[in-house]
């Protein structure tokens, strides 16, 4: 009786804790980081502001597990792009980088907030923390792009940060613009640089991409 | 009488600032903006806890200015670079981000605390500005290259902001592992990586340059 009781408390927690986040980030795609504020989230969430510190200390930790939460949705696309057995490493690396891109460009203030957005430390600290588990998936393709004589010798990790932190900043204005690019022209152009800067000789000589 | 009185007032505050800040400045250099506590800031500069609140009312606006002091010591530098008359635009953008990495490389613990550690969002902020202002720097070489042909038509904020990015981040990882790098091929790489992202047919077809 005791164990069915504490089950049912349980489930019910485990909801509200989802509504909470939900709520959060509604805030955040709407808003950025600067919009969640602990009574704005009660509000949304149908709880009481107490309640809520029940489930999360304070706003640093809810903004971190909100950040935690959507960056996973993100990396996980970017996964599969690079995990498609069809295609060479670098087309899957372009398909990779572009599907970053238009997805940012799609939810710009939701990007922006996850990208740049000026956060506090705790949430800083997960940003470096996502942006080295993209370089290291970027880093597995560019080294089978090497094995597959694709692309000269170099430090796939070398490169692969470099990637990101070029896709990242190059959205950082058309995303605070909340820039619509129907054309893909923005993400073109990212991806492109981001791909020539692995491969000189592959995309130089058929050239003409930008 | 009471001007004089004024005039030697400020001036002693002047030094006082003076003092505060070189010490601040040597905190972050040692150990990051973590590191920069103002009870700690106060025997360094041997005054008391007390008195340096007069001079920064809190530890954000003490850490926004030691970035932005820092900051502009580095922006100088790539300036100058892109400012020497007696090259092409490509070889000023490339010895300017040379330049960039290899005084990062030099001073590991300074430039992490400014590129890359966890802080505060008020300088976050002064982050965002200054990536900015690197990327216009850029952005005027990228124009300037352009017009002189020896690239593709391009955009070249949005070029020069994905050079920023992919140098700022690439620095990121041999900057926490404090590399001393006395081959330079790190700020190589990440050059090549940058200045190929720009020039398709150019450093192409010469190319073999990673």
């Amino acid at each position: 009786m005791a164990y069915r009781e504490t089950a049912k408390v349980r489930d019910r927690k485990a909801l509200t804790e989802q509504r909470i986040l939900q709520a959060s980030h509604e805030l955040v795609a709407e808003a950025g980081f600067a919009a969640l504020q602990m009574n704005q989230v009660a509000q949304r969430a149908g709880i009481a502001t107490g309640s809520l510190y029940r489930y999360f200390a304070n706003k640093e930790t809810l903004a971190a597990e909100v950040f935690r939460q959507a960056t996973e949705i993100e990396v996980d696309h970017v996964r599969r792009c690079l995990q498609q057995a069809d295609s060479c490493a670098l087309s899957r690396l372009e398909h990779a980088l572009q599907t970053f891109a238009e997805r940012a460009l799609k939810a710009p203030k939701l990007a922006w907030a996850l990208i740049a957005e000026p956060v506090d430390p705790a949430v800083d600290q997960q940003r470096l923390h996502y942006r080295l588990q993209y370089a290291n998936l970027f880093a597995c393709a560019v080294q089978q792009a090497i094995d597959d004589q694709l692309i000269p010798q170099q430090d796939p990790m070398l490169s692969s940060t470099a990637m990101v932190g070029a896709i990242a900043e190059a959205l950082i204005g058309p995303l605070a613009q909340q820039a619509q690019d129907p054309t893909h022209a923005i993400t073109h152009t990212i991806t492109q640089f981001c791909v020539r800067g692995l491969a000189p000789f592959r995309y130089s000589v058929t050239g003409a991409s930008l």
